[in-house]
């Protein structure tokens, strides 16, 4: 197993045999140039599906339902739309969010529970159903194998671009693939961010194995992007494997390497994420080791991707230790100051807890990447360790979310 | 004690019979014009003198001298400085803090471990002995009642202002003052965050009751500002009592007035912190309630209140009770999301869990006010609540953080 290459190739959700997608103009969204609906579709009698939702207390309508229908069913398909969230919308919500999932199923030749469903876009405000009755029989007319870069467009807000990967590699004699599509979570007034993310495979695996592989995938790529701290109320990430490779001889080996797979394909869409996220320029990179355990791992790179000011700095081009020093010692990760190692774009800034002098000059010109790494030891003895992606904070940011009134 | 009346009057930390103060420039800043350098004394041979102190792991040279010294020692007198923060300078810093602190005290005709130290401003860079040579004597020369508000802005760094307050009151016939000063929590390249605080009265306390109506005061106040959610290496706040004013008959009783004062005055400067945050246009009070306990109202009421989104929207000048929820919703806070109501400059915008239809006219009308209150009922029959202060976030903070270099 550890000598399996995998590839990356073009394309995205539609990568492996047996998934089809497609992306329509359904009226969510006033400009009819801009796609607002999106379908994915496993084919075939193998299928296997599961999901992973936000934790935030106050979550979606498609969520709720969502979560009910893989407490029971295998779904087969999801449709998503962008515009309107459907979220803070009640019981009418789930209506709706039930009713598009039925038609949905209808319209596919699926059995009622076979469709998941998700949304993003404003909040607050009723799903209308017109959208739904005018756009799903454009979907499941339009599926097809080179329908999912239009699947990725229709599921954008702030993205400035679709974010799609795929990879493919051999195993036992036989080839598969791994793709997927995501939307960012970036945020637009009066929006919340939201990050939909759906990911398919051909490789036979279990429901079982399934779970635990994309638990593991997301747990290290999309819940380790943190763009300005804030989480949503529709956070989904939707698996299918269509089942339609070739048979695996050992279930579990075959586990591993499509949990392999699923991890690069899910950490390059997190850091598509990141790098995009509302204003950014550079993509930042935050690496914790030598910590206690794993949790502390976190605490420290997260407090310090999520500091305003380390955001700042980054954004400044500014070489600035001292930031990410002050979240640190805020993050309530346990270590001794004179224990701490910190380097920025591979120069030492920090040995021991101390400031050791660099080169302004030379960190000036390695502000310039469009990826930039800050590396922290704890230095604890410990040996856990964790990375968190995240963006520089610019008047862009503030732009997008200050002045722009909808 | 519930008739006693506090009344805000003029003057900051010498309000209080039996403090002096005095600020100069001693050369720690390259501007002649900017003050640098302060000395707050407290006469008389009843002093009680206690501090808090950043809980950062980074912490700079000054608190761990301080920390030694109040275990230890009464100190009468604080010496401040701004322009260098003597943090991250490892055995060389703590040196000269204790230097500083024996020199003062020398000056001062004190003994050696009864000058408290205090330093904000640049991290890294070696406190230059200069200043203190050249600046300590004309401190003590300068010291008197009148040196208040030139104490106050010698520890200013990016503060707009300088901020003092105090009050007078009467108990038991005999009147009394409290007093105090603050810089704030605003960072300029290469600088972190600093907190610096004295707060002083001629009321007699003991040293075990100053402590418990410092912590409550500065629990309620400096600890419930939140400008970026960065917090410090030097975070200190100082309490003085001069001992100068009646004695009191009953201890007890006495230190719950003199606890209520302190409050005001912590609360008062802590609001002035919030307000006058990195490019702020608005103080924003966010108040949670019906909370299962302090720990869960203060999670729901920071998260609120450090979310880059909510701070945005209120710039913007927009109503947005979404970025609020789903704030609310990811803060870890135990509540239904059935059960919550939001208020934004007291309209109504969430009733359990869903919105309400609001006046948007309206809504921009109240958002011209300079205080931004939201208000938030979690609705889970627990009776807990907090009040949490920070600033609206604005094209003018990323101007100071990310585009200028030092």
């Amino acid at each position: 197993m550890s000598d399996i290459e995998f590839i990356q190739v073009e394309g995205g959700v539609t990568a492996p045999a047996g998934i089809r997608a497609a992306g329509v103009h359904a009226g969510f969204r006033k400009d009819p140039k801009r796609l607002d609906a999106a379908l994915v579709v496993s084919d075939g009698p193998r299928t296997t599906a599961c999901g992973m939702f936000t934790k935030n207390v106050f979550c979606a309508a498609p969520v709720q339902v969502d979560r009910e229908l893989l407490a029971t069913h295998t779904p087969r398909a999801a449709l998503l739309n962008s515009g309107n969230a459907n979220a803070a919308t009640g019981e009418p919500g789930l209506a709706i969010a039930r009713k598009s999932a039925q038609t949905a199923a209808q319209a596919l030749g699926l059995a009622d529970g076979e469709v998941l469903v998700a949304s993003t876009g404003v909040i607050g405000v009723e799903l209308p159903w017109t959208p739904f009755e005018k756009g799903i029989p454009m979907l499941v007319e339009k599926l097809s194998k080179d329908g999912g870069h239009d699947a990725a467009c229709a599921i954008m807000t702030t993205d400035t671009h679709s974010k799609e990967c795929a990879v493919r590699f051999t195993y036992d004699g036989n080839e598969y693939a791994v793709g997927g599509m995501v939307k960012g979570s970036g945020m637009i007034q009066p929006n919340m961010a939201t990050m939909l993310a759906v990911v398919t495979t051909d490789m036979p695996v279990s429901i079982d194995a399934a779970r635990v592989a994309l638990k593991q995938a997301v747990d290290v790529s999309f819940n380790k992007v943190t763009v300005d701290s804030d989480t949503s109320t529709n956070d989904s990430v939707f698996f299918f494997s269509s089942g339609m490779g070739a048979p695996v001889a050992n279930a579990d080996e075959a586990a591993s390497v499509l949990a392999e797979a699923l991890r690069l394909v899910c950490e390059n869409l997190a850091r598509q994420i990141a790098a995009d996220g509302e204003g950014a320029t550079k993509l930042v990179t935050v690496y914790v080791r030598d910590a206690n355990d794993e949790e502390d791992a976190d605490r420290a790179a997260r407090t310090i991707a999520n500091s305003p000011l380390v955001k700042t700095a980054i954004a400044g081009h500014d070489c600035n230790w001292g930031r990410i020093a002050a979240a640190l010692g805020r993050s309530g990760a346990s270590f001794d100051q004179y224990g701490v190692d910190i380097d920025i774009m591979a120069m030492p800034v920090l040995r021991a807890g101390l400031p050791c002098g660099f080169d302004e000059d030379e960190a000036l010109r390695r502000f310039e990447d469009d990826e930039i790494v800050i590396e922290v030891s704890l230095g604890t003895g410990g040996g856990a360790s964790t990375r968190v992606w995240t963006c520089d904070l610019t008047h862009e940011y503030i732009h997008i979310n200050a002045d722009y009134r909808s």
